[in-house]
């Protein structure tokens, strides 16, 4: 607290990263980190970029990503906006697309990000409630608003929305925009993509965080009609014009050029945690159906604060929600087959 | 321009990078970049971090990185703030720290990103005019005021302001904030990072994209009083909580390490300053004394942005400000020995 603060930082609540514990053979399963590295042709590509370039400011309109994106997704590049991350695409999101006369609408429970930009930004918004098994009824969203947002697959529940729900929601919503914020889509077939050149209010966004194995580099992305992303533009270059910086933007472009390694990556994390849930389910657990790579879990007559805590003892770290309707439940990642299988035994002990 | 565009969309005028142009065996003098590449202890450090480990998230605090900065300038890592460039750490602390009822001030010429953060945050402010001279007469900021920013050495000029001086406008200023960013600093004696401890309302700012080569790497940071930086925390974890990716987190790190490097390199661009000034003069320039990796300089007879075209036309790209004070002049970056022999030969020819 400081005299000199702007009356905005008094008012702030930030957000809580997920911990990064520096603990010797931990099995961290509480961030939704990809358990198999990038793919050998990003790191090759960052070599490439690592010499005495760096000197050089980065292409501040990351002409060759967004190229390599829209082709990627069958876009125009006037059709991609890229940034340092997906929670910084989201917040030129929030400030340049959201902040209306009408409230911005969003689940209960989501990415918890959302009301912190709300906050920042000072946007007004309106939660609405998941349904009692926390699916999410677009039938809720009918209401006069400034906007629509929610992760899909969304976080932490792991279930999702299909397309066709979200193209009916924007066939009643054409007044403002509808942002989908798909950072688990590509362990998914939910993807609304494939909606953008019916609707010029939908904007999707996207993270290399998770299925492209990125989290360190901070390369995020949204997709959407070419006056959206101009929108972000102005946002972006009125704030850090060079927002990724040159081995970013290398390894990001490598990261989808190569959709093999992509693919088969995804399909390993998608199998894992199908066994996953099948053996919590074998342990007494409720398990919600998963879209996303980390499962939601519950037990019936094991406290999860309590389990959070003695898995933690065990040196297995998942992630833990202290609210009322969360509170029963723990997030799991999904990582190798190796680490899943050493969380389960551990399970089958504390439970037994 | 679109109906979905929340209302400050419409107001914003983004700033203009320095182009980055894409022509052969170009002599690129305009960005202020260094001409000799970074460390090779900034490259090793680099490669070293990329591998398998880009699948995890960053350390959000930069914990290792504040205490290198920390140990290198003798402070606490509670005095430093790092952010993805020094643009971005200014635009978290125009809106945390300079945004009140008062206007803020800073000349009407110095860093054209200034007048952009205002317009973004919606921040009052007074532009006071530099001398006739071009110099920043510091007794000119003595009205009340929400905050008090400039770059020293200044851009576009290259003009410093002694740390004595800065020192007697705090203490005449103690109720609102002074910002020195110190972008160009590391060509200059003029820090006045050692005035921290004597001032809770000074705040100082850095790049790594000048004096450390490292333009693509997007780092930069403030040094200021825990109070300060707190604010600047609370603004980037309600943004995006991991500013920095790895390989920024490591390059960074590696080059406060590797000091002897650094100040070697930083010296043969104050020798070529030196050597290019000299040269310009005699070619009739009348060149201002620069303390930056750069020199500003207004040729009598021959227009400025005649100059700046011709030399394009020859694959030199120097930068020219078409604004009424500045029309006059070009800023020419300091390039390498060779770089700069075939400006002056350029010149040297089209003067003749």
């Amino acid at each position: 607290m400081s005299r000199f603060w702007s009356q905005i930082v008094h008012q702030l609540t930030p957000y809580t990263p997920g911990e990064q514990p520096q603990i010797e053979n931990l099995i961290k399963l509480n961030t939704n980190e990809n358990p198999y590295g990038p793919s050998p042709k990003v790191v090759e590509a960052i070599s490439n970029a690592n010499n005495e370039a760096l000197r050089k400011y980065p292409d501040p309109n990351a002409k060759q990503l967004k190229r390599t994106i829209a082709l990627y997704y069958d876009l125009a590049p006037e059709n991609v906006f890229v940034g340092n991350s997906s929670d910084e695409v989201l917040a030129h999101i929030f400030r340049g697309l959201l902040k209306h006369a009408k409230p911005l609408l969003f689940p209960d429970i989501t990415y918890s990000f959302y009301p912190v930009y709300c906050n920042l930004f000072d946007i007004e918004y309106q939660q609405i409630p998941l349904q009692q098994n926390f699916c999410l009824n677009l039938d809720d969203y009918s209401e006069d608003n400034g906007g629509i947002i929610f992760a899909n697959p969304n976080a932490p529940t792991g279930l999702a929305v299909q397309p066709e729900e979200i193209a009916k929601l924007l066939d009643r919503n054409r007044d403002s925009m509808v942002v989908i914020d798909e950072a688990y889509v590509d362990f998914s077939q939910v993807s609304v993509v494939g909606l953008l050149h019916r609707y010029p209010n939908l904007l999707v966004t996207q993270t290399l965080s998770k299925s492209r194995s990125l989290a360190g580099l901070r390369v995020g992305l949204a997709l959407g009609h070419p006056d959206l992303i101009d929108a972000l533009e102005r946002i972006k270059n009125s704030f850090h014009p060079y927002a990724l910086d040159s081995l970013a933007l290398a390894g990001a472009e490598a990261s989808f050029e190569d959709d093999d390694y992509f693919k088969v990556t995804c399909q390993k994390v998608i199998r894992t945690r199908e066994r996953t849930s099948d053996a919590l389910e074998q342990l007494g657990f409720e398990v919600l159906p998963s879209d996303a790579n980390f499962v939601f879990a519950k037990h019936p007559s094991k406290d999860a604060s309590v389990l959070f805590n003695l898995l933690r003892e065990k040196g297995i770290v998942v992630r833990y929600f202290a609210t009322p309707r969360l509170k029963d439940f723990l997030r799991i990642s999904i990582g190798t087959e190796s680490e899943m299988n050493s969380l389960l035994a551990e399970l089958e002990r504390l439970l037994a």
